[in-house]
């Protein structure tokens, strides 16, 4: 199993890719909201895109990240920025389509970031956390950046299913299931979970009345 | 003495666990009181009681850090995080409470992260900085996710006595007294100081008139 | 090449704590406009000065930071901050000064931040970003900690030449010159750009209208 993540397959850089795209257009998306300019849109799409694996790669000691060793990594987030920076008024009226693809973004990060933390040799628990840190980190550095608090905190579920579909993943290989086997099934608890959520409106639980400050 | 800190013994690991409790509680009430979810409370909660470990961890190449291969370390702050969502009001009637545990976490890991840069090769002054770096890094964190300005930046003393315990604990063991006897005096000099400037009011000095922008 | 920066010159332990110093200066200057407290004026001096270094360093693996194996990278930023709490009215009147001395900072860090990067391995686009990340990542954390956001995604050119000039570093020693040649004119790329861009008021295109929320 090591092996095969150490030299992931084709299939798994391309679905890391198209992981990186769709984020990278929700972090280009907000900059030109806040009308920033084309760095910013550039910054904020790399940012989104990468940011997760980055904070994962520090954390887990796999640094350098896998985007510093391979061109492609720096290549997605720049096509996407500039798709965004020239036709976001299209993007803009897709946003139904973006939220989708945002949670299949999700879906695979949360797996293959918790499977890249037990190859590094962390427990259960924290490579699941690992998981949900590799799928939720880079919009919330998106969110720091462009100076608003993290989208993940208000309200509507994003993390839950990502921690839930990293755990999915971490205890089939654990039971010693093969990860071709248990890939899938996480990844789509957490989009379902997910996609439900966008369109029933679910949302986390709120403390009941607010602190005596 | 490396071998002591290398392997905390359980005396330490139990003072780590409660310092984080205490600091992921003021996470989880800031993130109650911004009227945020119960998943931000959680991540508020975590990432101020381990946030100041993991950037000392990142910053002196002890990556993975601590928390990520000892699931009590992940443990606490979710517990802490759900007790605040919970029992919130008693913990707000409760602030000078808090505010004292947390000045005990604040010497409890000036002290630790001081010794444990030591421990990784760092000189003298960056290992107190490291040991300053351990006390409040959680803390600013929580505050930039929750989006306000760090509140160790507002006046009241906070840092100061963090950096100056911390050189207490190095200047002790760099003068070849043994950790049992460092650690109590500079962990008081530390709380001392907070617990007195929170009373009377202290503030650090600020700047005389403001600039000509 | 490498052994040249692996134990830099004098010459270029003189010019990194310049850079230093100059940009710990506009990090103090913030927090002396935000009147906040002399502890937050040194935090965001030390930031604004180290803080590119130390992403670049945690990016690349290579840490622990030179600045904290070295205790003249921790003066430096401390004696700015100190500077400026005190004498902040001049400094202020001497903006201009400041900000074509800050352009120098950014020339000078986007050249030795590349030139580590591909010491530490990595292939010529990364380290191009990496010089990037070095000249302007600790401005962009003392904004993050300031509460707004960065200046650098506001308009006027300043990432832009520090990529140009990494990868005009990157690109001659790529092409086997040595680094003593390319190194100047690298920096005087990047150094002219952006402080004709100020001069000029040149910015950075922005998107065409608003997206569609």
């Amino acid at each position: 199993m090591g092996a095969t993540v150490m030299h992931p397959t084709t299939v798994q850089v391309v679905l890391d890719l198209v992981g990186i795209f769709v984020f990278a257009i929700t972090g280009a998306l907000v900059a030109v909201r806040k009308d920033l300019d084309v760095f910013a849109v550039l910054v904020l799409a790399g940012t989104t895109g990468l940011g997760g694996g980055f904070l994962r790669d520090v954390l887990i000691d796999a640094a350098p990240p896998a985007a510093l060793a391979d061109w492609r990594y720096l290549l997605v987030p720049v096509v996407a920025g500039l798709v965004t920076f020239f036709f976001h008024p299209a993007l803009g009226r897709a946003e139904r389509v973006v939220n989708v693809l945002d949670a299949a973004g999700l879906s695979l990060f949360c797996v293959t970031g918790a499977v890249k933390a037990l190859d590094y040799g962390l427990g259960p628990v924290p490579a699941s956390l690992m998981g949900m840190v590799t799928g939720v980190g880079g919009g919330m550095l998106r969110d720091v950046l462009a100076g608003r608090v993290p989208l993940v905190f208000r309200g509507d579920l994003y993390a839950t299913p990502a921690l839930v579909g990293a755990g999915v993943a971490v205890a089939g290989l654990e039971a010693g299931l093969h990860l071709a086997v248990v890939a899938g099934p996480a990844a789509v608890v957490c989009f379902g979970w997910r996609v439900v959520a966008m369109r029933r409106g679910w949302n986390a639980p709120r403390p009941a009345g607010s602190a005596s400050t």
